[in-house]
């Protein structure tokens, strides 16, 4: 039995949609928390779905079932999917949502959900969030067994991983997410810089230097940028009270370059 | 014993209000689950919150309680009241909120809420939601009979229901509910359609065919328009990718038409 | 043992912030309800995350840990406290965001949260609200002793509170709070007007009489403004069915008036 099932969707707040998918889910399991990570993914943005549960999925408690449903092809013949790993479970479309939080968990099985016993009487062709996926991860968190879900499926859709590149003089990676407050965060992860001093380290955009490493945003003046690890363990650009997206144009897929600098020889 | 209280307001979730309320009812009421359904209904649109409800109240087991407060005459002489149905209770403002959803149930007991010991001890002038919407949930979830709220009143204040219109070549109707996709959600049933030939049918605004009727939205290709069955079971006009409401500038309340083409004849 | 703890953040709900907060807590207290004040208070707003938990935090249980995590400084050297009171046990940086809600109550003892057991294993410099305030929140509601947290503080960093300033003919104010939907929230406890005769006060701002007082919105026509005492105990100035923010360009720290006319003799 799992008691917690986490929710990460593009369905937004303003409507009705994900409030019938806590129904649904109290109505077979009323035992169940359901925790939001958040409903505003960008509609459709499969990518961004895919970063916000990668980043948090792992904050939860053994034997989470984690629910994505970002799903622009919901009633095609995409398939749907839960995947059980070491530690938990993970539900949603075969699209690649749930593919980062994957790489970095040991799969032990993948089904396919077709068993429609399982899922509510009556089903919509544009709303499988409520009417498979809610259903389904209330029978598992209520004990029923993976294998009752439907055959089993050797692989999964997954997004490719953009791994940064590292040289002697720079490391060139990428910016993978833009928070709602314009931190850009990029695919390269702090501990990819050891050897380099990060003192003599700029950011580089657009072949222009445009912040240096810092721990911490206020240690810039208001309105400076400077680049600290986030929270989820990648560096990401950002302004100090201000939004790093806006003031350099940022958007995800842009090349950002971590480059040392001749700091010795330099007087700036 | 009610287990869950859903809420459905106005309130938004910028500010406080909404945690206020649950405050409230957890405090008299510690062992219920309270589930959002929206707090982002436009300021003060009834109807909209209306179908908000409407749309999503049968998703919850027998016994849940639903708080539906939009209430832009709060404080004035409006009444407030409780309906018992055959399956759940209803609590809010007599203003109309409520009765989208009780057109679709069996009402056994109306009663208004003028019991001030099920109030908190002080009550504003602008916040009813907390200050006597919630407690008296809260109350009615721990098993307080609806007799003890208040005197019984024999009917609600209702929104006529617009019935679309059918003819032997089209069906009338108009845009109910506008989402947060920009998706507008007509009073059609699907099933009103039963008879038509749906490939041969054009869904008609302000005299232009607009879309077809399709299964979902992938069948047409991004950026094209589609008329599809919605999770609400009403037809729903939708772009793929983009915004109904946006490109073909809709709104609630306007006509909108599925008219039979002599399709065999047309060469389109 | 608590079994409520609140949440107040300006870390918005688009991405995952809140979401691995609550993985955190129940991860190590599954026991406890989770209750969101609001999570949208503007991005760095101290005043404003204030605001928002002085005119809530009493509406919840005794017991209840009301936590507030508004931290533009995060990562640099201000301190994070827990402060019990008599009847609540507040947790935030040491900034001023829990200082209006302790304004009302009595102050048993401030602890500095220098315990790292308690915090998660791996400390992020920019999201201490998942790493410290969640873990150390979720081991208090488990029972363990406010002492346990790190060393004594005598005081707390507080923001000034804006005292009105009445004169026989009038009483001088100040905007406290802008809520979602335009209303101007003032320092100006409605009680403070006693001995004023209400119906021949005038609402001053820029030496313009905008607005009367009033009981609730709908006492005025639709698009007039009203001055309303509003649910958290201030006058706020309304416009009814709009914003009054927007139609009277009000910003935090405007100075407003109430003033006395001499009705008796005026015509209008």
């Amino acid at each position: 039995m799992s008691r917690i099932i986490t929710l990460t969707t593009d369905f937004g707040t303003k409507d009705w949609f994900v409030g019938s998918m806590k129904g649904v889910i109290l109505g077979i399991q009323p035992e169940v928390l359901v925790v939001d990570i958040t409903h505003d993914v960008s509609s459709g943005d499969i990518r961004g779905g895919a970063f916000a549960l990668a980043a948090s999925y792992s904050f939860f408690a053994r034997g989470t079932i984690h629910l994505a449903v970002v799903d622009p092809g919901v009633g095609s013949d995409r398939a749907a999917i839960a995947v059980q790993t070491a530690d938990y479970l993970f539900i949603g479309p075969d699209n690649g949502v749930l593919s980062w939080a994957l790489r970095q968990e040991s799969i032990k099985s993948i089904r396919k959900l077709e068993n429609e016993k399982l899922f509510l009487r009556s089903i919509s062709h544009t709303f499988h969030g409520r009417d498979i996926f809610a259903p389904v991860a209330a029978h598992l968190s209520k004990g029923v067994a993976i294998e009752k879900l439907g055959p089993a499926q050797p692989q999964l859709v997954t997004f490719p991983w953009p791994k940064p590149q590292r040289t002697r003089r720079e490391v060139a990676g990428e910016v993978l997410y833009i928070d709602q407050f314009g931190n850009a965060i990029t695919n390269i992860r702090s501990e990819f810089l050891d050897g380099f001093d990060r003192e003599s380290c700029r950011v580089m955009l657009r072949r222009k230097a445009i912040a240096r490493l810092k721990r911490y945003y206020e240690e810039v003046a208001p309105g400076e940028a400077a680049c600290v690890a986030s929270s989820s363990g990648f560096l990401e650009i950002a302004v100090n009270g201000g939004s790093a997206a806006r003031r350099f144009k940022l958007k995800v897929g842009d090349a950002v370059e971590v480059r040392r600098t001749a700091h010795q020889r330099s007087s700036s």
